[in-house]
């Protein structure tokens, strides 16, 4: 008998988030419910991360009617959700009283698991979620953030995931944003979870096709014992988004464990979704390919463009191998958080200063509170020096303690501002302010207009350059083309770059 | 000691084959010869195939010189060409007098290793090259075109690994042209193979990316013993074309296995192939995804496109399902060939006349030529009543002895014609001659001019509509953008449509 290996579907917020500029409109995604519902997934991610801000920002929806929706036509699904720990759908701490509403509320409104990380993997920041997920009589998903670093080996990561399983979760999840997880190591860390957790401990691995690599990742992980493996439909994976689903079960084939799922849903969903995408823009223009060069920096490509840009406003654009190189040392010195957001970002645009203007001279506020513990405890040994420099320079001392015990509950306050400023009232609504409080604002004065008819929209306004390879002279101005024109009869050739 | 896995490299033959609209330009790929050249392949892929043609057709090039050109600039590298047997770099047969002399004048002009295989899997369709290149002193590699049907299982494509290896070639490649290798089945056929001719035989798996499945593949051959994967530079891999090399590289980090290859001349490579790349087509304007549909029917999607447009131009595009099911039983009947060119494109004819005017009510010269045994004996047995229908139609016997034993020698004679049609006089001419008889004709009164400067050419040629996902309602007509334009001072707004 084959051992059945769970999928967890992707396409309904991180493939998306992945991969295109911004989310999918609900109606270019209602016609694929049925076949999601029933095609055989363990469980759909659907809200959270970047998506909830996404739906006020970009298409004027209320994310929680997004997930009330989710909840109301797919009946039979678990729905999941990414859950930042102590940062929420944000990426910044909030107190406990607004921790514990947010995950009563979303148990609420419709979500089964919730997938709960802290980017410098600081168990302390997962605590909060995890008690009222089980107080909500969900399923807590703690996940482990995987980047590997001279302490992050994979006995520390499996003593991670033994805290993360004390401290009551349901299953654990090798959680790897950018494809750094190879197939060794994927091994190596689910039998290693499996071998403390207890080999009845769930295992999810969700990882990216970014590198090329992953998708020996997952088999092994797989020969390892892992439950649980995440994947995207094929016409919204690959690139810095998933592996697809449909090769995910070509694979198993014939070995010794099997999908559940229905090939035949699984190619109807394939079609609709490769039939709606192009009214979507593309992250990045993504070039067909993959990104060998992450294992060396470990910086995910949206940071290192964010990089180039400032770069180039300073007019050193030059520098950026050097400000590559340079995030390795300040990473060093802070500790080594995994080089996940809220993190790259900081130690990037640190490390861009260094290279700018000098060793520390000029330290940034978020990097000062990095270093002094405000986002958690990394794993390991700061630099001393620079832990002095930037006490200094923030003015306020470093902690050990849980970051969020600082915070005074904040619950209150915010219901009181989301009021005045016309929220409709709901505690929802009310964390919907508590997170975004400028985009909430703006969005509860829109929101009567109903949600923007996104795809259309798109549709009209996508004249931009066609994508092209990386590297590709093109890649700037975007490619000229030459026409023979004819204007009252005269014949004329124009060359035409697009004006970006 | 982790054990070395060699790697053949696909970037100057089959990546540009599988995913370009023509070969490149010698002046694009030069400036990567001495990175390819000791980078540590085990070999490189450079000759044969579509490429021989390709030279003489689109790049007014001749083939022969390319590859002393070749020669000339990978001093170090094993240089390998692809081999179609008793087809050559063609797709019909030649007597052995032909076969026999471009084998030797393909050794004494640079090729080391000779990949050859016949899309049939007859062994005999074999014998008279391997014969030739074992007398040059060559390596001779023999292959199995994969693709599993009722009768071609494991067992079967080991006994044929068999005797291919008991014919005297030095090692055995599995051949897979569609990404149809599960991992499963990569990991039992290379054991197989190991068990069966000697676990020192060396074994080559060659297999496309089309499926998504097959970097996996690759693992569990490497696995079960396999000595050579063949792989790509990840910037023209992908898609329909190869797995990426540095994924390759990186997949294998931390295993009992590790590659040879420099990563840093990878990285030179890939960034010099992204910069020329756009300057080529797209073959098929391929979408980011993976195609496992093709697990179903086994159709190279080239085969479906054309027999897509095929079935419009009888006003019968709806009935490209039922043609598609019909090629499945026109193989059964036919003895289950393999579903490589050009079985591929007899089977999948056939199958349409049978959709389009009865069962076997036309059957086309082709097929008939397959049934009888001119191309070859495929593994199955074939159905009587079809094979008694392609006797009547073709008016001639069944054969059961090797096609080419019925071949009277050719070489004196397309010497002779050659000769008078304005060839050189060299052997290598009167090859190119024997092989493609009227594109060489031109191709003799043209080449004085030298080399297209095919890239420049294409640059300025390029104006078609931008790639879109399959099914895109921009499909068809290409994107129409609009424009502001001056001329003589005076602006005009201009809509222009691609015309295809």
């Amino acid at each position: 008998m084959p051992r059945t290996v769970e999928i967890t579907d992707l396409l309904l917020r991180e493939a998306q988030q992945s991969l295109l500029e911004t989310s999918m409109a609900l109606e270019d995604v209602a016609p694929v419910f049925e076949d999601l519902d029933n095609a055989g997934y363990w469980s759909v991610e659907c809200w959270g991360g970047t998506a909830f801000n996404s739906c006020i920002r970009f298409l004027n929806e209320d994310p929680w009617e997004r997930l009330r929706t989710y909840r109301r036509l797919l009946p039979k699904s678990r729905l999941q959700m990414l859950l930042r720990g102590q940062n929420l759908v944000e990426h910044r701490n909030f107190d406990d009283s607004i921790v514990s509403r947010f995950v009563e509320k979303a148990a609420q409104n419709g979500i089964d698991v919730f997938r709960i990380l802290d980017a410098l993997n600081d168990v302390r920041n997962l605590r909060a979620s995890v008690e009222a997920v089980k107080k909500a009589g969900k399923h807590a998903q703690g996940s482990i953030c995987y980047g590997p670093s001279p302490v992050h080996t994979i006995t520390a990561f499996v003593d991670i995931a033994q805290r993360i399983r004390e401290m009551g979760c349901d299953s654990i999840c090798v959680h790897d944003v950018d494809g750094l997880l190879k197939p060794q190591a994927a091994y190596d860390l689910v039998k290693g979870i499996k071998q403390k957790c207890g080999s009845d401990t769930l295992v999810s691995v969700h990882t990216h096709s970014t590198t090329g690599v992953t998708m020996v990742s997952l088999m092994k992980a797989i020969e390892a014992g892992c439950d649980i493996v995440d994947s995207a439909i094929s016409s919204l994976a690959l690139g810095r988004g998933h592996n697809p689903t449909e090769s995910v079960v070509a694979m198993l084939e014939g070995t010794g464990y099997e999908s559940r799922l229905d090939i035949e849903r699984l190619q109807r969903i394939k079609r609709h979704i490769a039939k709606v995408r192009p009214r979507y823009g593309e992250l990045f223009h993504q070039p067909i390919g993959v990104e060998t060069e992450i294992f060396q920096h470990q910086i995910p490509a949206a940071v290192i463009l964010s990089m180039e840009y400032q770069l180039k406003g300073q007019g050193a654009p030059h520098l950026l191998d050097e400000v590559l190189g340079e995030i390795q040392n300040v990473r060093r010195d802070a500790g080594y958080p995994a080089l996940a957001i809220p993190a790259s970002e900081i130690l990037g645009t640190q490390a861009m200063f260094n290279v700018l203007r000098g060793k520390y001279k000029v330290i940034t506020s978020e990097f000062a509170d990095l270093m002094l513990g405000y986002y958690g405890t990394p794993l390991g040994e700061k630099d001393p020096d620079v832990l002095a420099k930037a006490a200094i320079r923030a003015n306020k001392p470093a902690i050990s303690c849980r970051p969020a015990d600082l915070l005074e509950p904040s619950w209150e306050p915010r219901r009181a501002e989301a009021v005045a400023l016309g929220c409709n009232g709901s505690d929802e609504d009310i964390l919907t302010y508590a997170m975004f409080p400028k985009t909430a604002t703006k969005f509860f004065q829109t929101r009567a207009a109903g949600a923007k008819e996104i795809s259309r929209e798109l549709s009209e306004a996508k004249s931009g350059p066609e994508p092209a390879a990386p590297g590709s002279a093109s890649n700037n101005a975007g490619p000229s083309r030459s026409y023979i024109i004819s204007i009252r009869g005269e014949e004329h050739r124009v060359t035409v770059t697009p004006a970006q």
